[in-house]
This record gives C-alpha cells, structure tokens and sequence, in this order.
C-alpha cells in the first residue's frame, strides 16, 4: 500500500461528505464547544483565535492543581507536545487521565517527536491512551509508525489518525478519507498544525463519529486557507485572512469548496 | 438594585467625561509609561503590542530573582490570572508587596476564577490586597461577588472596579460611570479584556482618580474597537485594526466618540 | 571616538556590500537552516513566523532532557533573554555547550540586562563563551561596555557586536559596518529585535564571515519594515506587512534599497 497522501485520487469531492462536513461548521457554532489546549506557548494565541473565530470557548491552563477542573469543565481536551517542559508534563497526565475517566473526546499532536526521543517515548504512553484521534506531520508518522501505512497504523492504535500533507489522509483503520483542501501557505505560519489539532478536537464535540468529524476540522481549515490565500500577500497576511475566513465561511461556502473523498487503497 | 452594565441609559455621552477621557491619551504618549504585567502567555503578546501601540512601555519577566527590581522600575502593575503555574504565583506575590510598598497602581484582573477554585482564592487573597483596580467579566464578577451590585462590591472591597460588558461600569463604590463603546468582535480576540486591564493600568499612571482612570481606559480601548470595526474582515484582522486604532487615536477623535456617562442607579 | 550610530555617513550605499547582503537573502531561501531560539514567550510566535518567511525552519522547545538534541540538530542557536526563568536558564546552558563544543554559530540577545542585576550577570557570563555575534540595543550596550565604543567593545570580547538603532553599528573590533535600513514603526512592537537576532542567527549559517552576515540580517529586516511601512496603517499591520515582505523580497529588491557603508570611525 502506497502512502495515503500520495493518492491523487484524493482530489475530488464526494457530495455526501462535502455535505457532512460543511454541517460541522453550523454546528460549531450553534454547539460552541469548550476545549481546553495543553499546547506549547509558540502556538497559544494562534490556537485560542482560530478556535474562537471557529466559534469555539478556548482555556489553556497547565497548572498541576487546577487543570482537572478545566478538564471537567471542558467539551474536549487537546494535547500538544510542540513544547515540552515538565509542568506541560505533569499536567497532561492529570488532564488525560481525566479525558479518559469522563470518556471526553481528546486528540494528541505529537508535535516534533522525530526530533527527540523523550519526546516520542512521551508520545507513545500517550497513544497507548487512546486519543479519539491523532493529527501529524509526515516525519512525525514515519517515527511513530515505523514503516506501517496509515490504516494499518490507526487499526493497530485503534484511534483514528490524521496524516496533514499536500492531501491529508485520515483513516480510523477501516475506512480511509481524503481531504485535499489547504494551500502551501499553511505552512509558512507557526502553529497552524497546532490550531488544526485544535479543530479536530472541537469537531469531536459535535460529530460522534471519530473519522467524519476529523476529516470535517480538516476540510474546514483547508478551505479557509484556500480563502486566505486569494488576497493574501504572504503569510502573515494569510495567517490574517486564515482566521477571519473561519469567522466568515459557512456551509454552503464550506460545501461548495470541500475536497473531500473516500479514499481507494492501491 | 439591578446589575449595572443592562442600565440603558449608559448610552449617551457626557461631554466632560468624554473630554476627560480623550485628554487620557494625550498624556500617555506623552508620559510614557512604564507598565509591569504578570500575564498569561496567551495573552502576553497581544498586550505587549497594545500598550506599545498606546504609548507605554510594557516588561513581562517572572523571575522571582528580578521581578522586584522590574516593578521598582516600573510605573504600573497588571497581575493578570489568565494562567495561573507555580511561578506565576511566587512572582506575583514578590510583585505585589513591591507595588503596595511603594504605592504604585496596580490592577487585578481575576481571569476565570469562576473555572477553578484554586484560582478564585488566590484572587481572593490578591483582592485583600487592595488593588487600584480589579477589571472582570460577568462570570468572574458573579464568582467574586457573590450576588452583590456592583457599587456595594466595589464599596466593600475599596477598590474601583470595572465590569465589562455590552457596556461597562465601572465604581468606586461611591461613584459610577458607564462606557457604552466597544464591538462584538472584541469578545472573538483572546486576550481583548487582558489587554484592556494592561491599559488600565497605564491609564493610572496619570489620572489620580482611579475611577477616571478605568472608565478613559475601557473608552480608549472600546472607540479603538469600533474604528477597527469599520474594516475589519473578521477576528483576526479586527485585531490588527485595533492595534492601528490605538496608536493613531487622537484625544479629538476620542472625545468625538466616547460613550461615557455617569450611572443612574435604579 | 563617537558612538556609531551617530555616524551620518552610514546612510550611504557600498555596491559591494549592497550586493553581499542581497545574496543572503537567496542563499538562506536554498539552505532553509534550522534555528533553535531560547527566547521570550512574548516572542517566540513572532519569531518563528519571521524565521519561517524567510526560509528558515524554527524550533523553540526549553525542555532540558531534550534542548541538547534540538541544538545538535539545528544549524545555529539565538539565546534571547527576555524572560529570565529558571527552566530557561538551565536550557540555556545546556544549549550553549552544545553549540559551542560543535561550533555552531550562536547569537546572543541580551535583552533589558540594564533593568536587571542578575540578568546582567547571566549575560555577562555568556559573552565568556564567546558568542558568534551579540546583538542589543543602546541602554543594553551601556549596561554591558560600561563606556566602551563599540568597536573597542568587539575587540575586547572578540565577538561581532551589533548594536540596534537609526543607524546600526556593527563591529567585529578590526571593522566596523553601518546599515540605515529600517523604520521608526519597528520600535513599537514587540520582539521586532528578538526577531532580528534570530535573522542573524540564520545568517551566520550561510556565511562563513559573521560581521558580514550579521549585517546583511540587518540589511534585510530594516528593507523589509522599509517596505512594510509603505502600506502600514499603525504598528500591527505593520507587523504583518514585514513578516510578508521577508517572504517577498528578493536579491534585487534588497540589493537596491540596502543602505549598507563601511563605517569612519572619526
């Protein structure tokens, strides 16, 4: 099996999931899901605009005696290793212990891991928890997988896992989607990854199923970023217009722009 | 008595309070003030930009080896709670006893005590401490209150305190003004209200009465809020306009459109 | 001899070094170096977003089990002290060994040492370690040279000392540039010199002479806020502006708008 994301088939749009996930953005923001980030301080203020511009109630609080309560209070947990020091530890264990406890939805972002092992042994305790799902960057995948293809990977994690690239793959290790929206600025803005985990997590507050709402966070900030990209002049502009278009974008806009598809596996 | 901020007749617009608050600006660039913020990391860049844009001078260090040399250096303090480590806390401690030392303003900004209990006594004990200021939103002033009108907390507690909303009031306990400018989109910027309490504290640095002082800061920020209305495209470039509005802002342009008014109480 | 940086003849174009400075700007869009950065939460999303317009790849983590790692794998090393605690400073030590010891240009940014004893100290004791380049700002520089001229200052450190202003000064203490690029506007935001640090520090992995490297950094962030200035309308979108004109400007761009002229030292 080839790697998803090599799939070019990848690019068109399926009516039905274009549908669904153009529904998610309504329902966001009738929902206005609480999600508390353990996220790395690079990425905080990005992460807390994008979720309110999405229509989300963000809290990012790490200390030790009072995240469980966030937790508790929160619709969805998201657990981002982009910066690792120990408080960020500490309070991850206590706020996943809670997730779990609670069964809240919660999605791990092993950011960075290819390049430090504490890192990746921290990550893979974490997977062991099994987050709703996972989102990652190619290097990231390729250390936690080692060699596996992506729906072999989800199906042995038994999470769902989402593979950010030209075309993202997500696959729950049964079925595998496709969603080619998103434009190479994205990844000229820190933190981008980042506030896309961040989405996932609050889409896992409105869609039960573990898939369509990951695929749906990822069709929403791809075709945000296709807006931003039409008049943005480089990107810190288009990390502007990123934000302001998942303000704007509804679900006939969302609709109209998904690419988003069942994926064939070769 | 019902709670300040649904009085309607906030609206209007007293001339010489308008007047009073535009002055405010004028002498802030002029003064330069220095302003020390114990702030949450999500919020510490967004208010460094809003107190350079309006003419301060902002420092954010937390070491408890330096921080009391900072705020000695300092004209203002802002302890913000919005994250609340180990760190946080021993440096706001250290910052506190150097501010009430030496008599400088400072301002508490009790960000989501109602989410946590730890934090909420903390605030409690930092509100002993009798701020110049305490600026909240409605959940943390209720947490806080405890069912009391907003001039009987503020007469209890001795202290000016500033509740935001769709307008703010602000008292003192004796006195109480009324500042109907701002924008929706306010509420869709992390860090809008952190950044507000920063100005605040700037704002005592040159107005002796600190009921003044709060109703021209929240004025300044709320007319910055509605010039970057006009433009904007959504959260993220408001949040830019904001910035731009606060730095071109004249004291003419603020008395034009200040919304400030003296309370009735019902 | 007088401070540099009062030197009107800096204003001046040298073709030679015009076209020096404009080669970097290709060579680090082909390198794309890696750049660990110790510095400020106030800084580091604004960093990293500059770093990445202009071709670098930034990481930022702190944690010490793992700091050792992220340097050995970056190409240079910025160690900003803007915040000062005490996660930092290990980090930071640790970082600095590993740099040196595998003799990777690292920048030093010793930032407000002049507000603090014991940060001074703890620059005081990096500049022991020979940085590849320091850059600061004027109270910074009168803190550290304690009436020394700059290049007085390089000479007796044996480090290129670049010392921010109207007109940088930067001397390797044998010769000494001027770069008159830049705008007033970059004084008011925030880490505007924490990023230029972290240019230099991607600079000196292109170009084996760190006088010259150090200036072309600032040869090319003061065209990109000369650019950004034309279309600001305050600070923020000038913010915005610069990030995209470092991801827009080219060689010729910056070869024509460079202000860069050996220094008379009179």
């Amino acid at each position: 099996m080839r790697p998803f994301h090599q799939q070019p088939d990848g690019l068109a749009q399926d009516g039905a999931l274009a549908q669904q996930s153009a529904a998610l953005v309504a329902r966001l923001r009738v929902r206005k899901p609480r999600v508390h980030c353990i996220t790395n301080t690079v990425a905080q203020n990005f992460t807390a605009n994008v979720l309110l511009a999405a229509g989300c109630l963000p809290s990012m609080t790490l200390a030790a005696d009072e995240i469980a309560g966030f937790v508790h209070s929160a619709d969805a947990l998201l657990v981002n290793l982009g910066t690792f020091d120990a408080e960020r530890r500490a309070a991850t264990a206590i706020a996943v212990d809670v997730a779990v406890r609670e069964k809240k939805p919660w999605v791990l972002d092993p950011a960075l891991i290819e390049a430090s092992a504490p890192r990746a042994a921290f990550a893979r305790a974490l997977l062991a928890r099994r987050p709703t799902a996972v989102r990652l960057n190619g290097p990231e995948f390729a250390a936690l997988a080692q060699g596996a293809a992506l729906e072999a990977f989800a199906r042995a994690q038994a999470t769902v896992v989402a593979l950010s690239g030209e075309t993202d793959g997500i696959s729950d290790g049964a079925r595998t989607l496709a969603v080619a929206n998103g434009d190479p600025l994205m990844a000229k803005v820190t933190a981008m990854g980042c506030a896309a985990s961040a989405l996932i997590a609050a889409a896992l507050t409105v869609e039960r199923d573990a898939l369509s709402a990951t695929a749906a966070a990822l069709t929403l900030i791809g075709v945000a970023g296709e807006i931003a990209a039409q008049t943005a002049q480089g990107p810190a502009s288009f990390a502007v217009n990123i934000v302001d278009a998942l303000y704007r974008v509804d679900a006939a806009g969302l609709a109209a722009r998904a690419r988003i598809s069942a994926a064939k596996v070769s």
